[in-house]
């Protein structure tokens, strides 16, 4: 099926449709991408991590024709995608500067020892190898960051992969447009400019993700398409890893104390966070857990102008959105304090707000924390601190888990909610939000299924890198050979 | 079905049946074992350090009454069953060691930058988690190192998590001896003996797998059992981390100068080596490569009594022994230089050997290229030495490929192989043999599948740990909260 690009304000197309890549062009696009990584995966790091620093550049000097292009498909706006270009191109100046500095990806030594084993041992170097072709899968929500050319792209040609990446049809345009000037700056750099290439279709991902020649997939999206993807990559004859980050239901858990002590403050963090990006955030707060005696939801109602739309990226999401939301108010005892409504034109829809008491709650745990992308959140109102507890137990993996407590008062139950949380979250937040993910060394954006489909690593910051690669050790080789 | 003890000498039982784990037992087993995993998290580093030592304490203390139970079951013989104990022991020292030092598990922190991302960022801090229960699966082929007891479970219960082993048929008492032993001295050094508990039943496996509450397993055995156990891990509701390390062909080059320096020397470490242990190591070299114009194979002829016979470890085994080695042997070309003949009592077989040219093997590569467990092994006769790159692009996955080469000579081919054959192995030697896996920091004991079913990591050494842990980044935590 032919690919538009279409303006999600009004819903008209952009331009004429793009073609899906063919069975065979597909093909010869992966045998392609294998040919370049015999060489790439020799390219030294800081061949690496030149290359990296002139994608980040070349879409540095493009910012405003790329912002605008996205803005045209994604009605995100100007200033949200500036500002995405520039994280995009800081995450792959990350990747650079972790490998000229040469301290992730670390060898070990074993010393010969003469004598049998256990106490004696031949030498050993431990050393990494790049896994091969990487089949990128990149979000909507995040066209630049979590797109074509975002982190799993970044980390994997950071890693020696090579990627082939599947264009997103929610910014056809704009995907094409930056695996043009990334491949153009890969060539210019003096490299190969097949360590990146892209397919486009529905079919081609699939195909993508069957292929021989791939030997792993990175993944930002829906957890349907997700869970399909990664039940592809494992049953086949070869299994392959596949990285994908799914988004959750990310619960924030506000104590009594700091209920009294700032519900006002907290429940426009709330809204702010909930709304960013129109709702459509992996990180988006889903779910808060407020004292039942607070003015919390009063506050939040305040906090929300139910007259304000905001735009969402495709007609899939807005009726996913529409009918996830009907799905939870429909379950006993959650009530709409704010009804979400579709706009005539384009896919614009105004915020919502739900509530339900946490003994409703509890009744039905697994469908009312449903994940509605999109600007919507549920209230959850608790009559004793303790429940948290419970609660937290119960809730299924996150990527974040928020905590709004007032310390040192709060000591107790933090410790306690923490202790539980840290089982069930990648990343635990105190006192902050959880949008706005740092790309930085310590990041860790991941976490228990089904926020991710491999709870060991992170699809954001330094160590995304280490999904791309494997280690190999040399018994006995002189060094040079190595 | 109730598991029998066996002698494999013989053929005959040694004790009464033992009974299959009911399904009620299994699920009351796993629930104690997550009830333990809740304190054992929480352990530091140095207590887990304690408990492992005991643990290798406690065998040693038991070696000649380990070993000798062990005898019984599988006819290993003593010298390599007590030199086996040394090296469990060993590896559970190794990881108390590695606990101690503090340096695998390493902490990563950012600190707090004011201003907006992507230049600015909250306190970042990295810390790890430790997965949750683990089911384990041992081999048969090293009741202790990869046993109840072996690497899965000692790097498990040192990266913070609980264990359900279950129980290998193939050493019934033993398992069962080791576990008791290991439980009681957790116990004595005032730990929850919970940490580690045990199963029984070939439905007891597959139910360990799909139990909720299992967070990740390890196993070592055949590919078909490992393939089908990773299948279930990674289809169920919540898929969980399969960590199979299934064996494999483990190919030798020998390059055309090395076979005329010292034919004679390489046949007599390759007969040693695909013999050791009745030729039941995942790391036999199943195969080697010799240019035909050496008297390499007479060599191996005349290393190999055809009348010594070595006893395999269950009938199973024999059966598959003797029907793999016939499937080889009917392809085209495959000749049989000493046909393995199956001893009249007991599980005993005597030492095979096969050959083929590099065209027949070429021509049917996949299937000739079949392991087949137990003492035999297949000559590959090459015309010229360019031909063995075009074997080596070909392989599948192995844990480790070998070459033999006469150095300075051969540095050239050997850069070639080396660059081909480390996209398709975990360990690479160089003029030694596969079997024999230190323990070690820079060890690493995997690859690319079906030698196992996750690529980046190890199932022995240090890092094999890395495999049950997880990072949780702390946001803006006051550092004694977490």
């Amino acid at each position: 099926m032919p690919i538009q690009s279409i303006d999600p304000k009004t819903g008209t197309t952009l331009t004429e449709p793009f073609q899906d890549s063919s069975l065979a062009e597909i093909n010869e696009l992966v045998e392609k991408s294998q040919a370049a990584f015999e060489e790439w995966a020799e390219a030294s790091s800081d061949d690496r991590a030149k290359v990296l620093t002139a994608i980040a550049n070349v879409l540095d000097e493009n910012v405003e024709e790329l912002a605008k292009l996205a803005d045209q498909e994604t009605a995100l706006g100007m200033p949200r995608l500036i500002g995405e270009v520039a994280r995009t191109t800081f995450q792959l100046r990350l990747f650079a500067s972790e490998l000229t500095k040469k301290e992730l990806l670390r060898e070990d030594f074993d010393e010969k020892v003469e004598g049998a084993p256990p106490q004696g041992r031949p030498q050993l170097d431990r050393r990494w190898v790049a896994l091969g072709p990487v089949a990128v899968f990149g979000a909507s929500n995040f066209p630049f960051a979590f797109g074509e050319l975002g982190g799993d792209t970044a980390s994997a040609l950071a890693a020696g992969c090579t990627v082939v990446v599947k264009e997103h049809p929610a910014h056809a345009q704009l995907a094409q447009k930056v695996v043009e000037l990334a491949r153009g700056a890969i060539n210019a750099a003096g490299f190969n400019e097949n360590i990146l290439l892209s397919v486009r279709g529905f079919q081609a991902g699939s195909e993508l993700v069957k292929h021989k020649l791939i030997k792993a997939c990175g993944f930002t999206g829906s957890q349907a398409a997700g869970r399909a993807l990664f039940d592809l990559a494992v049953s086949r004859e070869v299994p392959i890893p596949f990285y994908g980050e799914l988004g959750s239901i990310n619960p924030v858990f506000v104590t009594e104390n700091a209920a009294k002590e700032r519900a006002s403050e907290i429940a426009q963090g709330f809204v702010a966070s909930f709304t960013l990006g129109a709702g459509q955030f992996c990180t988006k707060p889903s779910l808060i857990l407020v004292p039942e005696s607070s003015n919390f939801e009063a506050e939040t109602i305040k906090a929300i102008d139910p007259m304000s739309f905001s735009t969402l990226l495709t007609p899939d999401i807005q009726n996913k959105f529409l009918k996830d939301v009907a799905l939870v108010t429909s379950k006993t005892g959650v009530k709409t304090l704010l009804e979400p409504k579709a706009k005539a034109d384009g896919y614009g829809v105004s915020i919502g707000l739900m509530s339900v008491t946490l003994k409703d709650f509890l009744a039905n745990l697994h469908e009312i924390s449903h994940e509605c992308f999109g600007p919507i959140a549920l209230v959850v109102t608790y009559q004793d601190e303790s429940e948290l507890l419970t609660v937290a137990k119960q809730l299924e993996g996150a990527l974040v888990t928020t905590f709004h407590a007032a310390l040192p008062h709060d000591e107790e139950i933090l410790k306690k909610l923490t202790k539980i949380s840290k089982h069930r979250a990648g990343r635990l937040v105190l006192n902050g939000w959880p949008t706005g993910v740092a790309v930085t060394r310590a990041q860790h954006h991941g976490g228990p299924y089904p926020a991710s489909t491999n709870v060991l690593f992170t699809s954001v910051g330094s160590y995304a890198m280490m999904r791309f690669v494997r280690p190999v050790t040399y018994q006995d080789y002189p060094t040079d050979l190595i």
